[in-house]
């Protein structure tokens, strides 16, 4: 696959060093910046044959398969068009837009265009992601029943992500989108979100845009998406998820607790991790960061995609649905209560009910409880189906 | 202290246990339980003399110093009120009441006879939770903007907390009442609770009581205080509380990862820990579950407290402000959007604000961000005081 | 019970911390001490009424039921001997001696005096040490084959540890008599300890003794006990345990990883922990510092005894043993090759052979293993019992 | 880069799905295995184009460029051979040899031909390796002093394993050559191996070969490297590394521990991790277990270096060393003494000397330790550098 990197920053960088590691087949061709020193040295660094400034030929050149954007949130939907006219695959980086409606506009363009639109949810690709989400599809927790997604930092690098106009807001745009397609995958995706509950606060930074927020997604089926994010966080990076489903439970931590443990008494300070505090005392690295945080496996499902004429694990249309619940997540935040989402072009289950099975003791009680005290015993808490009375057996 | 016992069930038992640890200088001189035989039982099981069916002749005895209620929630006031008849000091289980009026009453009852009121908060006493509230006392992590606690196992033992009418409510109550309060000491008891948002749903079982629930609590200086509960939990219980500071995190794991680690093959069946799931694979008790939830502590110093006169660290007034705050959080969701907490007599600041001090770069711009990229390169952000412009150094 | 402490070191004031803990009964009533203005300060500090800066007068107090030894190990002998002469119960610090034959002599000092002897090792009274014996006892990981426990620090406190003479040694006998005598509880105590092989080093220290040492001691049962200590760990106090059984595994952490994580950006400077190494960064607190090293435990279980006329689960007969393996690694550091256990007068069970009591696959085979692999395929792996052929099924 | 595999089990298994993984350039052309039903299986499910039953064949096919060797130990040599003879790059599967003796022919049979040797140490690869790897050698910990590696498991999946003769051995070729060569590097490649003490025995199965053993390795310049393994181990696989420096400590956590926990009930029973004892309760599965077990860092840098002609991280020159270890291990456990490591054309340092660097308190006293009590008193102690005298300042 032959591939346009459109911007040249932080993210960028850590683009291209997945698409050359391990030995891919894929290799990047063209890089486009605005600032022609800035792609004349990424071209250098990563020995790109073509740079451009110009974003459509950017996009149009004979060399390109398909375009990588790693732009900032405001120049989405801009990048997206000029692909779309130039016919070429477009992943793009998360949030998909600003909003729902630039959200739609640019699905609504590569689905006219008759193009793969992919959407750049690396968190949707850990390596732990997808096995945790193998087991839940495998059945074994249940049915899951609540699924939050933390990601706190002490904020991006990146200037205009603290630019309320130019990002589309704060750390809920920036970290909720994450959070949210995270649970949303947990849930199910053909779940359809239907309200939103958030608190969003602006705690630290001389900012417009919230620095802090927590928000609850409610779906179809009764099951709670939550989302906890903040850019003040000290102590490093914290990206975990915890899911509770009927018959199990996992934790995930993708960063700060995986496995490394290293005291240091600072004589070095060479770089420990991305978004790492200090650089002494108890660090706790990260293996191989770009694999770690789902870059490999998520350029490998995209180019596989394209390759084989079918649809990425995350595409467009996820970014869409994503960008809906977070236009509701700010609504809330504003209204102080429930806010509904509302979709434009739902494409998943119609109907589901929660459910209520409950089980049953005998022909008159339902099971409530049965538990072994620490003496041995055993109790058992039932209900009467008929008059409620709740009993010990 | 001599001590009446009023309660023969699990969490009397608790308390014994507790009491008699460790070469206590205290001694347990009553039990009360209106089923005779039960009282019977317990007090040839911890030897202690007296045994009483009736509740004001238990308080009333001239061998009890102060009497300890380890009774449903539905009698706590009644058997308050009968201390308060017999001018004993009385220790109440938590939660104080099944909501803020009958709160107030024991509340006001304890005044009134100018006796000890304490409030049995065990996971207030817990030795990491003082441990933590101790650093956040001297500073070490700033000023807490956030602190989360979460109770979540399979469901209590006794029948009476599924009956909604006997316990007040469900895991909210049951649960929700040491998550507020856990947080409300982080964020610091003299900040007034404002308001309180509230997710709760039954989801497992057929009870009219939710059985999960997320709470925020918005206190008078922005914090928040986060709750999340439930009784459909797999896996043992989940205590585990996280604070993040302007200057530093906490995470407490008071259970299921304390440092010991245990996989056996199953050939036996003993007791684990309270609310363990299973007793073979992988398992993770606790060393003194006793000690480790609070127990100890807590009773040292509430008898310390009535020894030297003074009011233990938690009051019946700390119970009626919890039930005040979990009024709230039942009104909230129910009508889904934030609910002010009402509260008669506020005892704390009358007058907090949320404070913005902002960092500065030089005399025109505030500092939003210093970081050192993996590349070894200095960052910085930074926001114009006038123009709002932010700017990348 | 009315205590003498003899001793004003750091590990004296970590003991009368303990006795002073959670209301107990118990009270200290002299403080001996070689230096009469420390011996005062003791004293002001925990509110002792006597004070003595002559070891026979301060056993031989009326005011006296038993005495605690926290001095440096030179002095144990004499110490232990004036409590012998005063028959008063006495309760000493560990290592009991500087070896053997000084732990020999104590043993029947206390034996002839018909008092207790009590050796506070107190890393065999922690709660997860008691958790885990109970476990171990009970069956839950079967029979136990190996035994490590590991304490590695920057170094002790207090001057005389540093002196070869004064101390008897280094980082074997300062640590390693606590991880011997935990291995040889979960080995069992009736079992002979046979042989041991050392490896001993100075690495970092200007000092004649030993800095670091890893020793393996076997049992007359084929079990190994493991040790492994050190003077130049960094970061903190690493304090842990692994037990391998038939059954199962247990690891415990003690100190370094118990459940608290507390990042601060280090604006405070507060005491964190015993021999923790910096102030800001990831810090791993303990909750409740003396009793998960096991002080208070360990005193109840002295004092108990003593009050019931039996002997405490740690005696000075175990202090010997703990020598007599401590000698045998000295001497195998020397020696570079295994070297016997000298026991004079060995208690427990005087023949023990090695099962091996191997699974039947069936009459003519034994199972080595069972496995389920990836693809879901059972594969199976058997020796023929008298050709000796090992086949797969 | 054309690949042959030879060999059809298990760890070829592990290889090639490593190999096809993540849109790689390289191919897998031939499989070679004795038994053809099984390399045409092997072949159909990776789409691999030629088979053969004929070592010799197989290496020399045209198709070639490299043959990666998955076979039992017994036929390493061989196939060697057959490699060097078709001038065909050769990459092994550890361990290389059964012993030094078949490992140094191997290694000059690959440097007469002229061919790359590559050691496939597939532990010397993970991420969390090479992470500690680069922060030991950019001097974060300072010199390192002990370098452990553990690992244990219930037994590996092939029958040959059990077989003293076929393996060369047991559980120390099997799983100590990745522990020594683990520890190796982090103390250094070129630091001679002097001297080795092991213990092993037989303890849970009914083998020939030991199934349990713990050995020391001791280096020229003092440092000591430990082994850890066993096939009895219960309750998954433990691949733990520990490296003790001067400057400060890394601990890893390759498998049992890394950062996903998962509680499940037990409705299902899919594949959990590789050696996974259980199928229900708190299980610990692995995100990406063959980039975590180091698999494609391994043929990345493989393949890179033959390209470009040069040496890989790990050689046949690496082998050879474990094997002479491994060798003296075998040595030392039958005579129960340090053994030499006899090695016939060592490469590294001729010389190196154990480092005394004392930190010097002022002109006649050396520096032992500083501390900060609990009462934040400062603690120094010191050692007169004639006198040898310690003492307190």
């Amino acid at each position: 696959m032959k591939i346009a990197i459109l911007g040249t920053g932080f993210i960028s960088r850590f683009y291209v060093e997945s698409l050359v590691a391990q030995r891919r087949k894929d290799e990047v061709t063209m890089v486009y910046g605005r600032d022609e020193a800035k792609a004349k040295k990424f071209a250098a660094d990563y020995n790109i044959p073509n740079i451009s400034t110009n974003l459509q030929e950017a996009a149009s050149h004979k060399d390109v398969d398909v375009a990588v954007i790693g732009l900032a949130n405001d120049v989405h939907l801009d990048a997206v068009l000029a692909c779309a006219r130039a016919k070429k695959h477009v992943i793009t980086t998360k949030p998909l837009g600003r909003n729902a409606k630039e959200a739609l506009q640019m699905l609504q363009a590569v689905e006219k265009a008759g193009i793969v639109g992919g959407y750049l949810e690396d968190l949707c690709y850990t390596p732990k992601f997808l096995k945790s989400l193998a087991a839940i599809k495998s059945g074994s927790i249940g049915e899951v029943i609540w699924a939050k997604s933390r990601e706190t930092h002490p904020g991006p690098h990146s200037d205009w992500f603290w630019d309320k106009n130019r990002a589309g807001g704060g750390a809920i745009i920036d970290l909720g989108c994450h959070c949210v397609e995270i649970a949303r995958n947990f849930i199910g995706k053909n779940i359809r979100p239907v309200e939103v509950m958030c608190w969003a606060d602006t705690r630290m930074h001389p900012i417009d845009a919230e620095d802090n927020a927590i928000g609850l997604v409610k779906y179809a089926n009764g099951a709670i998406g939550q989302f906890e994010v903040s850019w003040s966080f000290r102590g490093g990076m914290d990206l975990r998820d915890e899911v509770m489903g009927t018959e199990g439970t996992i934790w995930v931590n993708n960063f700060l607790r995986t496995g490394i443990e290293m005291f240091t008494s600072g004589k070095t300070t060479s770089y420990v991790a991305e978004k790492a505090e200090s650089t002494s005392g108890w660090l706790f690295p990260v293996g191989d960061e770009v694999h770690e945080l789902g870059y490999n496996n998520m350029f490998s499902d995209m180019f596989d995609a394209i390759e084989k004429n079918k649809q990425p694990a995350e595409t467009f249309y996820d970014g869409y649905i994503v960008n809906a619940i977070l236009d509701a997540a700010y609504a809330s935040a504003k209204s102080k209560k429930w806010e509904p989402v509302i979709i434009e072009d739902w494409r998943g289950l119609k109907e589901v009910k929660q459910k209520h099975e409950y089980a049953d003791y005998d022909n008159n009680y339902y099971l409530i409880k049965e538990e072994i005290l620490p003496s041995g015993e055993k109790k058992t808490i039932v209900k009467h189906k008929q008059t409620g009375s709740i009993e010990k057996r």
